[in-house]
């Protein structure tokens, strides 16, 4: 049985699910950010994944690479999986730009969300959705 | 014609050439540092990989992982291909501890690294070719 953990559950939206991964929103607005959660209860690493689920995970991590590539034409995606902080496996993909609140720096520890409106989730959602059910 | 940007050439030794990747080593004792580097000349993004190429690296970034796992017993293994300073594509792969210098933040944009000594380098350098060598 899988689930989402609290912390992923309450600071993201879902967008889709894909064959290995759920795909969620991060709810802040300083930045298109997309969090991949392989749909596998307690695994931790990477290294922890069967080679087949890895070989999805990183097209998976490559497909929203490409989308939030072509939505927001930012000057960098970031991709990290960390996990110190909330043991889930996840893996974040996120678009950079040269005048957002972190750059050139990471964006993991720094500092509280800037929330979306309502009207900007939801259209942030609908975009994405969009692009996803189109891939 | 693959060469490595000189900020990775500088901050770095080199441990080991896999199929897809060089091996490196971050020259900061504050955590067991890999880097992966794949030795395809102008790559930025993952996405800019072909899938094959892209299946190879995320099991070089596992069998990384799995060595840093077994010669340091890390609380957990941190992976990023962030690149917002150094465009060359590369995947950091980092051993987390409950009392290194930046748990439980990120490791980029923490200052700057602690040398090691040239005794202890090649005392790291060594256990991790002997360790990709028996992989």
């Amino acid at each position: 049985m899988f689930s989402l953990h609290p912390t992923l559950e309450s600071d993201t939206c879902e967008i889709t699910v894909l064959p290995l991964s759920c795909v969620l929103l991060m709810k802040d607005k300083g930045f298109p950010w997309l969090i991949l959660v392989p749909k596998i209860e307690g695994v931790r690493e990477i290294h922890a994944l069967t080679p087949d689920d890895r070989a999805l995970l990183i097209e998976e991590v490559s497909l929203a690479s490409l989308i939030l590539t072509k939505l927001f034409a930012p000057a960098k995606i970031n991709v990290g999986a960390l996990g110190n902080i909330v043991p889930q496996l996840h893996v974040h993909v996120i678009a950079r730009f040269e005048n957002d609140r972190a750059w050139p720096g990471p964006v993991w520890g720094n500092g509280p969300g800037d929330p979306y409106s309502e009207a900007e989730l939801a259209s942030i959602v609908s975009r994405l959705q969009d692009a996803f059910n189109r891939a």
